[in-house]
């Protein structure tokens, strides 16, 4: 029997049905069809999806544990969401709660190119957690974002993306942003020896993408922030093939919540980016401690021949709490900081910046 | 002040909290910090999401309706999905459930290129519904494929299908599936003298995607299935652009249950799907009547500029169902049966196809 990929579904239901819900969605997700128009022996045990076990979780919840054939995904990432959940997603009432893919699926895939290591590297942030902010708010023109970015860079942070809605809008293409913000990072590289990353969003098709990171590589960058579930997984994959010296931030927009996040923060490890954003507990999103543990463990835990993805919680966090923070994910982490900073007393925001940076910096572990 | 989009949330809550949910809504969609920290009069005023009205819809949910800027969307659907919903689609508790656009982005964007009439041109259906099956399970080889869109296509369908899961697997690689089918479906119009539409399904990435649209159209092909959540909406956008005079068929696999049907049959229709897959109520999925007549009128109703999208019900239907589907959505439809015609008695699928396609011949409306 070939590779099996084993799906935790968490489905409502209840105890009478669950058995027949399970083998429905064990089929959707495989072959489509009922098992009577299945007449090849071999499609019924290769390819048909099998249901391995039924939990009763309490509360009308059941998890259920489907095999599905790793042939039928290949090495295509989107196909692989497909796979998945597909046309399962469109029922309101199942989740994808864990997968496990086997070690065909993972050598296909080749997850980050630099990985926790190699970003860590070009931060020169040995020892520490690395820190981040983001250019904000939407609205703003190339040469305000520009001056946002020099600020931030003065702080000395690590890493400056744009925000996940900066996109290609007429009041601040692309190629404007990039260009001016690029050039203020520079500057302050010049002033304070601190050379910060900075990384454009990149938005529309596969071609728009390939264009804009040829911009960004152009500007002398060589990190980008990528939406997999706007972009579509396959795109992200093929950039990554791409462009194997980039640094690849994946954004979770869009990803909802019918697939864990724990789930998500596997499958942009697996695609290839090299550190994954996710809402941090105790901010503007309802993420448990729990569920930012199980999503640093996803990105972080030993997987063979793939290179761990850095955790990079975010989403309303602010300067004060990052001790706390520190304690909580530790040195393989990168925090995000956004409004917060922006929100600096004075509009001082260079100083707010440092304060950030020095409370990372000064961190015991 | 410029165009705006209107977009309403269904959102979990109570009443003391939820005008501050909605305005947390608001600034997510859009500029993603604190108003504190907007200084420029000109984003509070044309960028900053706006909180237009809170209905109690009882039972603890809330209809809020906000206003978004169109100029922060621009013509690209990634970005459209991104700020409808992105950030806000990791809360449990909100969902999209409708959108009106400005004209403004109804022009950017160019809708379907063939639409209803088109279609029915080319499948020569004057005043009728339009018949379709699929071709399934995955896991059958080229050849085994092959014979079955013969048979198929013997029985005098509009359109043969790929399953949304046949992508570019080892055991049925895209390349020989397609000139498999597309001989196959030739050597039955030889002989019924009926000229059955085929439609593979495309994977991967846009440049995969257009490798694999070269090929149909090599094999004398001009229409396509695709996903547009796998592919992401921009990449559809691409290829629709790219090829004007291909079908094009939406596939709702990945949309999810939190963006409403019906807001999804819009987006299909605005990037170009000239006919839109959906569950039919009383099949394998539990959309209600209510929920497909929403649909339908998403695709169909007028809307300047944008040619109407084909609605496509499908999901576990069946040949006795015809009379009855046919009431419900009328001859501006494409029924879609797939599993229940490869069960057909004696394996006699051409004949089961004849009696499917005389049904919506003889059908009085």
């Amino acid at each position: 029997m070939g590779a099996r990929l084993k799906v935790s579904y968490r489905v409502r239901g209840d105890a009478s049905s669950i058995e027949a819900r399970a083998e429905a969605i064990a089929l959707e997700q495989s072959v489509e069809t009922p098992l009577t128009v299945i007449r090849d022996p071999k499609i019924l045990s290769e390819i048909v999806g099998r249901v391995l076990a039924i939990s009763d979780l309490g509360d009308g919840w059941f998890d259920v544990l489907i095999e599905l054939a790793a042939a039928t995904v290949g090495g295509d990432a989107g196909q692989l969401v497909n796979m998945l959940f597909g046309n399962s997603s469109l029922h309101e009432d199942v989740r994808v709660h864990d997968v496990v893919l086997p070690d065909e699926l993972l050598a296909a895939f080749k997850g980050p190119s630099l990985g926790v290591d190699g970003l860590r590297l070009r931060a020169k942030a040995e020892g520490r957690a690395l820190t981040a902010s983001a250019l904000k708010p939407q609205g703003l023109s190339a040469a305000e974002l520009a001056k946002l970015a020099h600020e931030l860079a003065l702080g000395g942070l690590d890493l400056v993306k744009d925000d996940h809605g900066l996109a290609d809008q007429a009041y601040c293409p692309f190629a404007d942003r990039v260009k001016a913000c690029a050039a203020a990072i520079r500057a302050a590289a010049a002033v304070t020896g601190k050379h910060t990353i900075y990384a454009p969003s990149l938005s529309g098709s596969l071609a728009d993408m390939e264009r804009e990171i040829g911009i960004a590589r152009d500007e002398g960058l060589a990190a980008v922030l990528i939406a997999p579930v706007v972009a579509g997984f396959s795109n992200f994959q093929a950039l990554r093939r791409e462009n194997p010296d980039f640094a690849f931030i994946a954004h979770p927009t869009l990803s909802g919540a019918a697939i864990s996040p724990a789930v998500f923060a596997k499958l942009f490890r697996l695609i290839g980016a090299d550190a994954s954003i996710f809402p941090n507990y105790g901010g503007r999103f309802g993420y448990s401690p729990a569920t930012c543990t199980a999503i640093s463990r996803a990105l972080l835990d030993p997987v063979a021949g793939l290179a761990p993805s850095l955790p990079t919680p975010a989403g309303g966090m602010t300067v004060q709490r990052t001790p706390e923070m520190l304690d909580f994910f530790g040195r393989e982490s990168m925090l995000l900081i956004g409004g917060a900073i922006l929100a600096a007393a004075h509009g001082d925001i260079a100083r707010e910046t440092e304060a950030f940076v020095q409370a990372v910096v000064e961190h015991r572990y």
